[in-house]
């Protein structure tokens, strides 16, 4: 890698809060952050070059993000990847992960079959499209069982917990499309690894446990509260995950805990909620991370400075007029604030997040106690 | 502190590192960043909302600047206080630090002499504007002497050794303007404090060593690598000298250290080259905290996490098509790398600067070794 008076940019789809830290930590590496996103103002826009308004499927907007990018590379994994694709080969310009990734990813059945493939475990699943193939699925996988729309999810939205079969017609009428039936994992933990694949190269954050409410992440803790070699597991699980992702960058791995056994829950090729905890947890950031690996430099240490936890910053009630008092509070405490700037508040959207680090070797249990205090300081307010 | 979809935005007089390291940190806490810069294209233009080009006197540039603000700080000390002063009154926006604040460090004596005031130890020093003046001061201060251009100096700009009675002419005839000539001191160290004035707080970074050479600060060591009574006694001083020093935000106090005894040597009233190493080795980093001292939020924690060094990547020949190599070892390194996406190279000129954290209670004589075996690697090519 060569810096020059020219900087490099990173053409991002998408300007989400992702891409918001990622343009806050590539700038440091002499990178810059343009993007395209269709809601004016996106999160992203006050700390990038530019932002080009535009849909994530929107081949004008993506040929011109492609032009003026050295890379491209995605804050969401609902980008279209074949006007990506076709959008990066007339710039001739690299895309990372692949296309084809994303492909695989968008597609929850395909993504489960091609871990399976590489012999990664997963929970049972079936493929669904009728009440008939439900109901098989429900007499092969027992129930409850988790029904999925196979494309277009994220935090809990299409995914339907089905107990019983009284429950078959509302999950079908909820969930649009083909889909998928998953047996109910009733997991001790939940975890997640940070997976950095590089320029022939592969990097991993210690496990951090996740605390999901509602389907939506809430907390973090990392490293993970459960023993040493759950933790290893995790990571040789991770370790072959990214046999299965073609494409450097940062990949966000969400597991079960079940008895010591891992199970792979979700893949998101880009840094994940999960891994909002290694801007101050750990030595390098998701986000450089994610830089470093799609430009092609060499990856940077994942090393944890000392046990951290993240507590969310959730919408509550949607009102437009709406600020978010007690901060003054949380900016005097030893949390540190990250604000995504949204313009518009909404029941459960991630407006932010509060990272807590402590003392190497302190107590993980007390860390999240006391995060949870400050966050419980913040609320809304018109 | 209230935190709303409509964002603060701080309006920054000139755009240059310390700009873009601020807007990178201001992100977080939901803070944009607007700048006036008569560069187009400055550092910070990657990281912030807008650029509006303009010299750091413009009435115009700084009215609109205004405009669009919530706060005014600078980023440079060579803003015009009388006109900054006149486009926040018109738009009714506070300005922090203080324009007087400005005006008493922009003229080197007037700031000796409010230092003095407050009982602040200096080095003894004459004001000077005739060659009889500087004959006289240099029987009563001894030779060599510094002669200082009162204003607009900076990275050693400005200031012009003279050694011995042969030297006045030249010195006279290199520096512009009155002057004021100061006792030279054969310092055993150079240290800094970044110190900190929040809305009824204060808050000092752990003292650091600061490395110059001709002038220019090379590389800096935190803590500095001298006994605790004298790092204790620096932050007395720094405490003495936030007295003077009127509006909030963060301080550079640059000191001497002889015999134990500490004099202070300049003041910037903005943050400063020898805190960049807080961005890694601080819980909170300067900007981060200049930020939060301007808008009156509650200032972040200043504890050290390990011992840090940081090195300045300077530029060498000035030609216009060169490139940086060796910035692929760096990364390999545990090293952190601060690009400042300067167009043009000048032999010198603050390109970057690399931090190193160690370990708790680690060698910082070996961290230095260290770092500055990374910055041998790096080399401006054709």
């Amino acid at each position: 890698m060569r810096l020059t008076p020219e900087p490099t940019t990173l053409g991002v789809v998408g300007g989400g809060q992702l891409c918001r830290m990622l343009a806050e930590a590539a700038s440091p590496l002499g990178i810059e952050v343009v993007f395209t996103d269709p809601t004016p103002d996106a999160p992203a826009s006050a700390v990038s070059r530019d932002q080009i308004v535009g849909g994530f499927d929107d081949p004008d907007a993506l040929a011109r993000l492609a032009d003026r990018a050295d890379f491209l590379t995605y804050d969401i994994e609902l980008a279209d990847p074949d006007v990506v694709e076709e959008a990066a080969d007339e710039a001739g310009v690299p895309v990372h992960p692949n296309p084809d990734t994303l492909r695989t990813i968008q597609d929850k059945y395909v993504q489960k079959e091609a871990l399976v493939d590489e012999g990664v475990p997963v929970p049972d699943y079936r493929a669904v499209e009728t009440r008939d193939e439900l109901a098989d699925a429900a007499d092969e996988l027992g129930l409850p069982l988790m029904l999925k729309a196979r494309e277009g999810g994220y935090d809990g939205r299409g995914n339907f917990a089905v107990e019983t079969r009284d429950d078959f017609d509302e999950a079908l009428d909820a969930l649009e499309g083909p889909m998928m039936a998953e047996k109910f994992v009733d997991y001790d933990r939940e975890l997640s690894v940070i997976a950095a694949q590089g320029d022939g190269e592969t990097a991993f954050y210690p496990t951090t446990e996740t605390i999901h409410r509602e389907e939506i992440l809430r907390r973090t803790v990392s490293p993970a509260r459960t023993d040493a070699s759950t933790r290893r597991r995790a990571h040789e699980v991770a370790r072959d995950v990214l046999e299965t992702m073609d494409g450097r960058g940062v990949y966000g791995i969400e597991m079960f805990e079940k008895d010591g056994e891992i199970l792979v829950n979700e893949i998101a090729p880009r840094p994940h909620n999960s891994g909002h905890w290694t801007i101050e947890g750990a030595r390098v950031s998701q986000f450089e991370q994610h830089a470093r690996a799609v430009v092609g430099a060499p990856l940077g240490s994942t090393e944890l400075r000392a046990p951290t936890v993240s507590v969310n910053i959730l919408g509550e009630d949607g009102e437009r007029d709406v600020s978010l008092a007690g901060v003054g509070d949380l900016l005097a405490s030893d949390a540190r604030l990250h604000w995504y700037g949204k313009r518009e508040e909404r029941p459960l959207r991630k407006m932010g997040h509060l990272t807590l680090v402590g003392e190497d070797g302190g107590d993980t249990d007390e860390l999240l106690r006391e995060a949870d205090e400050i966050h419980d300081e913040l609320r809304f307010e018109e």
